[in-house]
Parts: structure tokens; sequence; C-alpha cells
């Protein structure tokens, strides 16, 4: 018996997981809702792409879709606040399916978004069934992945990752979204209004703050540009020399007073190495890379994707990467 | 409150484990048993070198201790084999207390040691409690943290796990387990009668297998001696020219006739550079390496006391390290 899943939200996140879905045993796509007019009352499997049809209509009305398609789960990929994906979580836990999504305020929402992180909680109990928000960073190489290898320790005194990134094999919303080809004067207005930045770090600096008992004080985040020496080429915007290639974010989380959790993403066109560190000072001290990195966007839906079966399953409530069973590829066989 | 822990086995790994007991927070010794004459009616303190008395006593009887000391959960460091600790945990379950241990045939046992998988699980299940094999290898490098990185990945190919340690940092007993300071005859025999070897390749291969939704075929393992070039210098052990100066242990693990998880390890006297590196071929391909490696005795006593609160939490039955939640250091506060 396969898992029917239904897919809110067919960006290019929410498309890639729906790809995946269509493409492994055990899984099947039995609805698909976005708002964008462009999708709304085509085949599910044209707007995705597929080279063959579905039977999976996007109606743009997602509660008929639910009571439409009996999912199993619903997979949330519209936005990346809290504030934002409410609304249908709401409606999807009022029919007791349990959800699984990118959203990166819903990966460790208890500290930032009390109260509505409370507010689905409590649906999500009344509804008997999960809710986990998950991805490959927040949802794992800043946050699950370290505090795993923490496991190993006997003490631990300060963590530090290390994301570097040539965005270059990145899609186009994310080297827009890392500022590739601004000034720096538009790359700091894009700062300042919060167009340009990662979300996710506090709620990955207070995931792993937790899981190691630590009682965190203030987190101190900053965005700076990358400015390119010389043009970058190979992108898919075009970066002249002393434009912005792309962000180096840095957020630390201080436990009194001192720095005990850096989180450090360097995302540009033209990085000369792309790799995913991990730093553990403690005993035994520990120092992991992964070398060239993980692919951001095929790693966050395949997150996803493989989280299905344990949100399923999961006990009810909106819970976190860091209370769900050990994360595995889930081939669906 | 502190989770009230009896250590049973004070051997270099219980007694390691029962350390960090002892120097955690939110954990608290309240029974140790050894049958070792040299143990019994010692102080725990006073058997584990901690400077200061416990004011608990090594009474030899298993069974009044588990009486006397109403423990939240057991430590088990007796045996590697399965069969060896039975008795022990039907004793400890007969009483209501979850399991952790480090027996090796315990960390994924429903393969290969099935008959006495079913009874301990259905011993836990009767008590209501978790019993849980756990400890670095089996238990993380080479089956759980491999797992867990698969789970940014969409598809799975093969798994490739090599964990080289220059065993100069090691305790005596594992220096003398990997060969070293053996002529090549005098190893060939201890692997014969498999006196040389390190437990738990088909555990964890089992486990990475299942893990995937593949259908595992043969496992092949073999043990081969390294042999000195030049003496080494610097182990516990003199290891002259010719002389062996550990042991390299590799494991195939086929589905339908291709090697899918191949574990090695490099485990000698010497080695001029010691790390743990995953490979995962699939997409996207990872490629992992913890430099300097994981220090294989605290790890060990790391992974066993930082799995104590989930396991106390942990539904019952005979659990393994894929369906507990994500492993953590666990600061007791």
């Amino acid at each position: 018996m396969s898992i029917r899943v239904l897919h809110v939200g067919l960006g290019p996140i929410g498309a890639a997981v729906a790809r995946q879905v269509a493409a492994r045993p055990g899984l099947r796509i039995v609805g698909a809702v976005d708002i964008d007019p462009a999708k709304v009352g085509r085949d599910a499997g044209e707007v995705l792409d597929l080279g063959r049809r579905l039977r999976v209509t996007d109606s743009g009305d997602l509660d008929a879709e639910i009571r439409r398609s009996a999912p199993d789960v619903a997979v949330v990929c519209t936005s990346s606040t809290l504030g934002g994906v409410v609304p249908q979580f709401e409606a999807i836990l009022r029919r007791r399916v349990p959800i699984v999504t990118t959203t990166e305020e819903a990966a460790y929402p208890a500290s930032y978004n009390t109260r509505l992180s409370r507010r689905i909680d409590a649906a999500a109990r009344k509804a008997g069934v999960a809710v986990l928000g998950t991805g490959v960073n927040p949802g794992f190489t800043m946050d699950a992945l370290p505090i795993a290898l923490t496991a190993v320790c006997e003490r631990v005194e300060r963590i530090e990752v290390r994301r570097v990134q040539d965005a270059r094999i990145r899609r186009l919303p994310f080297q827009l979204k890392i500022g590739a080809g601004l000034t720096r004067d538009e790359f700091r207005r894009k700062v300042a209004d919060r167009t340009v930045r990662h979300v996710g770090f506090s709620e990955s600096i207070q995931m792993i703050a937790d899981a190691m008992g630590w009682s965190l004080g203030r987190i101190v985040e900053q965005v700076k540009p990358k400015v390119a020496q010389r043009a970058v080429t190979g992108g898919l915007v075009p970066v002249a020399s002393g434009r912005v290639s792309g962000l180096i974010q840095r957020a630390v989380g201080y436990v009194d007073g001192a720095e005990r959790v850096t989180l450090t993403l360097e995302a540009y066109l033209g990085a000369p190495e792309s790799y995913d560190s991990v730093l553990i000072e403690g005993s035994p001290r520990i120092y992991s890379k992964i070398e060239g990195g993980v692919h951001g966007d095929i790693a966050t839906a395949s997150m996803t994707v493989n989280s299905i079966p344990a949100v399923v399953e999961a006990d009810a409530g909106f819970r976190t990467m860091r209370d769900m069973r050990l994360p595995s590829f889930f081939s669906g066989t």
C-alpha cells in the first residue's frame, strides 16, 4: 500500500518534492494545490514536467482537495514563515492529516513563534497527527547532523558549523536570494528589508542549544556581502567585478556571555570549494567535513520525502527533528 | 530528579561508562555489579578510581542489586555476544528495568540471533520497557551515522564506510584484540578461533540494508593482518619489523549479487592518518570524513551514557538505533 501524498505549493521546492514522490515506489501523489493561476486547472504531471499525466488536477482549492484526495500526509511548501502557513496547517489538521513542511520557521518553532507554535501543536494533538518542519537547512546540516555527532561526546564546549557553497549550481531564485549581481548599496537595502537572507539560523541554534542543555542568551546575526574581485561567470546572474556575488551570513548563540554555537553560511557564485563542516570542541573533539557540500535543492526535497513515513507514524503534536526517529533515506519498498 | 543507573560489568568499557555517569549531572550510580573477585565487596568509587566513595558496594549478586538499588535503567557491559548477556537481561527485565548495552550483537540483533532476539523483545514488551544495544561501532560510525547521512538523498546506490585508526591511542585490550605484536601465523590462528576480530559488521550491514530497503544476500567478511615494514614504537605492545601491527577487516554486503555496503576497518599501531569516512554513491553523492577519527573507547562510553534518557522514555521492546530518536549528547541538565 502506497502512502497517499497531497502537495500544497508547487513552487521550485514543492515541485522538487513532488517529483521525488512521483518517482518513489511506496508513495503516490493523490492531490496537488497551488494558487498560481498558471497552474490551476492543469494536470500535476504536466505542471511538474513529468512527461506523463498523474490524473491529479490542481483545483486551487485546498479544502476541496483534502476532502477529494483523502491523503495520508500533506506536504506544505508555500512559505518560509509560520504565520504564512497557519491557515493551510489548520485546514489540513481539521481533516486529521499529518503534515511535513519545508517552512523554515517550522523547523524549531517553540522559541521564536511561541503563540503560533502552541496553536499548531494543540491542533495537531487534537487531530491525533504529527506536524514536522524539515529540510536541509534548517533541518539537517546545521542542526540535526551536528547534534547527532555530539552523541559520541562525553563533553561539549562549543559547536561551529560552516556551510560554503558555490551558488552557481543552485537555481535562479536562490542566486537572487543571496544577492548575486547587486551593488553593495542594493545589497544593504535588501538585507535591511530582509529579502536577502537565509531563514532558519535562530531555529538551528536553538535546536542545538536545547539538545546540549544550554540556556541560550542572545543570538547575534549578521549578513555581509561577498564582493567579487573579478567578474564571475557560470552563474545564472551576471556578476561584474565589484558587484555582490552572494552573502556571508553568520549567527552566534551565546550562553552566559560565551560564544557556544556559531553558524556560518557562505553562499556565493564562484566559491572555490563547497563543503559542510561541523566542529565540536569537547571530548572527543570532532571535526567532520562533507566535501563538495550537500546540494541544497535536492537535499531539502529529499529530507522532506524521506521524512514522510516517519511523520505518518510519529506521535501527535508539533514535532522537531530532535524527537523524530533516526533520519534515513526511504526507498519506499 | 536524577536517573538512577545500575552498572552491570565494570571491565574497561563498563568502567568508562560508569565514570561518565558519575561525572554527569542528571545521572546517579545507584548500583554496580561485577563478578570479578577483585571488585566484589569494594566501593564502586574505588573500583572506578574516582578518588571518592560512591557508597555503592559491588555485591557480585545481580538480582540482589536490582532489588536493593531500584534503578531506572541498567547498563550492561559484560559480553560481545547476545548469548552471553541473556541471563542478565532476563533478570533485569523481570524487575521491569530498561537496559542499555554495549553488547555488539545486540546492536541489530533480529537477523543473526533471531530466536534470542525475539525472546528478549518479548520479555521487554512484557516488562513494558526498552532494551537498546549501542556504542560507537556498531551503533554509530558504521551504521547510524551513514544512515542519517542518506536522509539528504533522493537515490542511494552504494554505501562505503571506512574507519582507519592508529591503535596506539587505544587501551591495551584493544591493541591485543587487533593482534598487535603477533607473528603472521599466530594472527592467522587467532582469526580462525575468532579471538582476533571486530564484532558487529554483520549487524551494521544489516541495519544499513534494512534502512535502504535492500534485500540483503550474502555478507562476505575477511580479516587480514597489517604487517609492520619496520618496528612500530609508541604502542602498549612492542611490534618488531615483520610482525603484525593490527588488522584490516572488510565486510561486504551484496544485494542481487552487487556490492552495496562495504565496511572497512583498518586498526593498527602506526596508521599514518586516523579518520572515519562515509561515501554514499547516489544523488546527491555524499563524501563525509571525520578527520582524526572518533576515539572508540570514549565514544562507546559516550554513546551508551547519552542514550540513557532516550531508552528510559522509549517504547517497550528490543529497540535499535534506527528507531530511537535523534542521537545527541545528554548534558543531564
